[in-house]
C-alpha cells in the first residue's frame, strides 16, 4: 500500500499516521463485554467499530492479533471499588453459580455477534483465566512502591504515581480536579486518597469468586485485567488498545498508569475510542436501565421498537455514523438504514447483470480511491457508504444505457463493492439468504394464476394437473371466492 | 418419577440405582477435548453420549450443572510425562501464539458441536483457566505426603499412595503389573517410578506456556485440571464424571488418586465411559493419524467416504449403538443410519397427519414404558430407537386405516415421539429445513414442463406467459433439445 492508514489517537488528540511495530503485523486489543446481561444496542457499537478496523487491517494487508476479552470477575457494581462483583450479584438472584451466569451470557454474546457478522477475534482470554497474571502485575506495582496494602487489598497510589509520571495524560484529566471533585474520605476509608484504585480485593466472606494471593483470598481489580492480557498476549508494546469512550476514564487511563508503573513505559502506540450509543440524548447502558438488548432489536420485541429491525439494518445503522460521533437510536433512524441498505444490495443485483462496453464513459478509478481515502482517514465508514452510493447512480446510468463501461473498468467496480460491502463494511444480504422462500411464494402463485385461468376456459384437465401436483409435493391449496389460498404443509 | 434410572458405574463395574446427592440437582463432569485440531469422528462419541445423558437427565426433572472443560494445556504429546506441550507443539508449526491455536481450534469444536445438536454445557472452564486451583491441589498433595519435588516438577508418589489407599480401584489395575510391565528407570529420571505421574511441570526456557509456582515457572500436569474444575464447580463431591474409554487409564486413575490424596475421599460417585469410534478395527484417534474429521464427514471430503454425512447422520449412527459397546466406522453403517433416520422421520410426518378415531386398537403406554425403561437401563438409545420402529408400524397401520387410535392417545403417541426424537435423542430433521430448496425445485420444474406442453400445441401466448414471469422472478431458463435447464440468478 503506498497511501497511508491515518488513526485518531485519543493519546495525542490528533490524527496520526499508522505505523506497526513490527512491518506488516498488528497487535489490536478491544475491551470486551462484562458477561451478566444481554448484549444490547450500545454493545454492538464497539464490537462493529474495531469489526471494521480488524477487517480493514487484514484488507491491507496486515496480519492482525486481534484479542477481545470476556470480564468475567472484578467488575463492580457501578464500576466502583466498593460493593458486589456484578456477576456475583446475578448469580445471587438467578441462584446460579457465577460461572453459569458467565456462561450464558458469553454464549449469548457469541450468538449476537455472529448474528451481526462480527468475526471472531484471535484470542478471546478471560479475566478468571489470568489471575495469576494480574498478581503478578500487583506484586510488581507494590515492588515500585506505587501500590499500598490496606486490610488485604491493595490500591494504586495515583498520587505517587503522579509525582513520577503525568496521571491522566490519556483521558486529559488532572490529578488535583479529580481530588477537589470528590468526597472526602473518612476514617473508615482503605483508601489514602479518593483518586487510588483498587487492584486487589480481599473477598468478604459471602463472596464466591475468590482466589489466594499473597495478601488475601480476594480477587482482582477490574482496571488490572486487560493490561495483564494484553501484555500477555501482545507484547509489552502494542499496537492498538480500542473501546468505548465510556471506558476511558478511569479503567484506560488507570491501564496506562498501571503498564508506565510496572514497565517503565506505555503499552499502546495507538488508543482508539468508539462514541456512545444514545437514547433521548443520554448513553444507553446496561447500568442506567435505558437499553435494548440486540435479540430485542431482531424479533421487535421492546416497546420502542415500531417494528422488527435485522442484525445487518444495526450493523448498516452503526457503519452510517463515523465511530468517533455519537449515534442516537430512533426508528426513523434504523428505517432510514434499512432503505439504504436495500438500495445498495438492488443496485449490486444491477451491477452482476451489466455487461461491458468497447469503452468506457464512467470514472471508476477515481471512486475506488475515494472509498480508500475515506477509510485510510481514520476508518470514515459514512463516507465510505456515500461514495458507495454516488457509485450506485453510476450503475443505474450503465443499467440505462446512459454511460458505459468496458470489461477490464467492470471487473474493477464489481471488486470495488464486493471488497467494500462484503469484505470491509461486513455487510451480508439477508434477503437473498430469504430469498428462496420469497421466490417459492412467487412460482406458487403464479402456478394458481395459471390454474384459474384454466378454470375460466373450463380446462379441468390442466386445472386438475396443477392441484394434484401441488398437493403432492406438500402444498396444501384452498379455493376462495375470490381466488386461493396456499400452504406448505411440512 | 416413579422409575429409577440404572448407571453402569465403572468404579463398581455393575448397574446402580442413580441416587444424586441432592435430590433434584444432578452435577455432571464431562472430559472435553484437547484443542489443538479440529475434532474428529472420536471426539463426536463422548460429546453425544453425554448430551444424551445431559438432555434425559433434564428431561426426567433434574436441575443438572453441565460442567466440560476445555484442555488448553498441560496434555503433553503422546499422553507422557515429558516431551512438547501438544498445543505449544502446533503453535510452533504454524507460527502462532498457543493461545491462538486454542482459540481457532474452540471455535471449530463449538461449531461442529452445534451442526451436532450437541447442547452447550452449563460451564465450559478452561485448564489455563484454572491454574491457581492446579497448583492449590499440587500443594495439598505436597502436604499430605504424596508428592516429592524433583528439579523443580513435582510429581504424584504412586507407590506411597498405594499404602494408605488402593491405587487402580476404578481401572482395576494393580500397582505390581504397573511396575514390572514397564522400563526400568535410569538414574536420568526425575521420577521415582515409572507409575509415578507429573502434576507439575517445570517449564524448560523454549516452553512458552508457563506460569509461577512456588516450585519453578512451569505448568500443571493434565491430570490436575479436571479435579481442580470438577471439584471447583460442582463440590468436593458430585454426581457424575463422564468421559471416553482412553481417559480410564492413567487420566481418570490419577484423578481418583489426586482426589483422595487432597481429601480424604473420592469425589465421583458414578464414573461413566464411552467406548471408542474404531476404523478397521482400530482406535481413530488423533495421535494415531487414522482419523476423519466432522467436517470432512459433513462435506464428503475424505478418500474413505463415499457420500458426504450429514451432522444428523452422524449423530443418529452414534445413537443407534449403546455407548459402552464399540463403534466401528463404515460408509454401509452410515448409509443404513442414513435409511433410518428418514423412514423415522417420514413417520413422524405421517404422525402429524392422523386422525383420531372414537376408540384405540393400539397400546401406545406399554411402547411408551418401554422406551423409558430403555433409557434407565443406562441410557440404552439403540433399545429405544428399535421401540420408535415398532412405533413406526403402528403409525402406519393407523395411517391404513387398519388400527384406530382416539384423541388422548393421539396426543400421546405424538409427545412420546416430539418427547424422544427431538428432546432425548437431540434429532433435527434437517430434510425439512433444506425441504423448500427442493419444492421450489419441484414447482419451477411443474411450470416448465407445463411451458413445454403449450409449447407442443403452439399455445405460444402461454408459453411466453411462464418464460416472462419466471424469469422476472430471476430465474435464467435454457431451452435444450429435449427439455430445460435453469437456474436461480441472484
Amino acid at each position: 500500500m503506498e497511501q497511508q492508514l491515518f488513526i485518531y489517537n485519543t493519546l495525542s488528540k490528533t490524527k496520526e499516521v499508522f505505523t506497526p511495530i513490527t512491518p506488516g503485523f498488528v497487535g489490536l486489543y478491544v475491551c470486551g463485554p462484562t458477561v451478566y446481561g444481554h448484549a444490547h444496542l450500545g454493545h454492538s457499537r464497539p464490537a462493529i467499530t474495531f469489526d471494521l478496523v480488524f477487517r480493514y487491517l487484514k484488507h491491507i494487508g496486515y496480519k492482525v492479533r486481534y484479542v477481545r476479552n470476556i470480564t468475567d470477575v472484578g467488575h463492580l457494581v457501578a464500576d466502583a471499588d466498593e460493593g458486589e462483583d456484578k456477576i456475583g450479584k446475578k448469580a445471587k438472584l438467578d441462584k446460579l453459580e457465577p460461572m453459569e451466569v458467565v456462561q450464558t451470557y458469553t454464549n449469548s454474546y457469541r450468538h449476537d455477534m455472529e448474528k451481526l457478522n462480527v468475526l471472531k477475534p484471535s484470542i478471546e482470554p478471560t479475566a478468571t483465566g489470568h489471575i495469576i497474571e494480574q498478581i503478578e502485575i500487583v506484586k510488581k506495582v507494590l515492588a515500585k512502591g506505587y501500590g499500598y496494602e490496606s486490610n488485604g487489598s491493595i490500591y494504586f497510589d495515583v498520587a505517587k504515581y503522579n509525582e513520577d509520571y503525568k496521571y491522566g495524560k490519556l483521558s486529559g484529566r488532572k490529578l488535583e480536579d479529580l481530588l477537589s471533585n470528590t468526597r472526602i474520605l473518612d476514617g473508615q476509608d482503605e483508601k489514602h486518597s479518593s483518586a487510588d484504585f483498587a487492584i486487589w480485593k480481599k473477598a468478604q466472606p459471602e463472596h464466591i469468586m475468590r482466589w489466594p494471593s499473597p495478601w488475601s483470598d480476594g480477587f482482582p481489580g477490574w482496571h488490572t485485567e486487560c493490561i495483564a492480557m494484553s501484555t500477555k498476549y501482545l507484547g509489552e508494546r502494542f499496537d492498538i488498545h480500542g473501546g468505548g469512550m465510556d471506558l476511558l476514564f478511569p479503567h484506560h487511563e488507570a491501564e496506562v498508569a498501571q503498564s508506565c508503573a510496572t514497565l517503565g513505559h506505555e503499552s499502546v502506540n495507538y488508543w482508539m475510542h468508539n462514541n456512545m450509543v444514545t437514547i433521548d440524548g443520554q448513553k444507553m447502558g446496561k447500568s442506567l436501565g435505558n437499553f435494548i438488548t440486540l435479540d430485542q432489536f431482531f424479533k421487535g420485541e421492546h416497546p420502542l421498537l415500531q417494528q422488527a429491525y435485522s442484525p445487518m439494518i444495526i450493523r448498516f445503522f452503526m457503519l452510517q455514523a463515523h465511530y468517533r460521533s455519537t449515534l442516537d437510536f430512533s426508528n426513523e433512524a434504523l428505517q432510514a438504514a434499512q432503505k439504504g441498505m436495500e438500495r445498495l444490495f438492488k443496485s449490486i443485483e444491477v451491477l452482476d447483470s451489466l455487461s461491458a462496453s468497447t469503452e468506457s464513459t464512467v470514472d471508476i478509478a477515481s471512486l475506488k480511491a475515494k472509498c480508500y481515502d475515506a477509510m485510510n482517514d481514520d476508518f470514515n465508514s459514512p463516507i465510505v457508504i456515500a461514495n458507495l452510493f454516488d457509485g450506485v447512480r453510476i450503475i443505474n446510468s450503465l443499467n440505462d444505457g446512459n454511460e458505459k463501461i468496458n470489461a477490464a473498468d467492470l471487473v474493477e467496480l464489481k471488486k470495488l463493492y464486493y471488497d467494500f460491502v462484503f469484505d470491509i463494511l461486513g455487510l451480508q444480504d439477508e434477503q437473498a439468504a430469504e430469498g428462496n422462500n420469497e421466490v417459492l411464494s412467487d412460482v406458487v402463485d403464479l402456478l394458481l394464476n395459471l390454474r384459474m385461468e384454466a378454470k375460466a376456459n373450463k380446462d379441468w384437465a390442466m386445472s386438475d394437473k396443477i392441484r394434484n401436483e401441488l398437493t403432492a409435493f406438500g402444498f396444501e391449496i384452498k379455493d376462495k371466492k375470490d381466488g386461493f389460498d396456499w400452504e406448505l404443509k411440512k
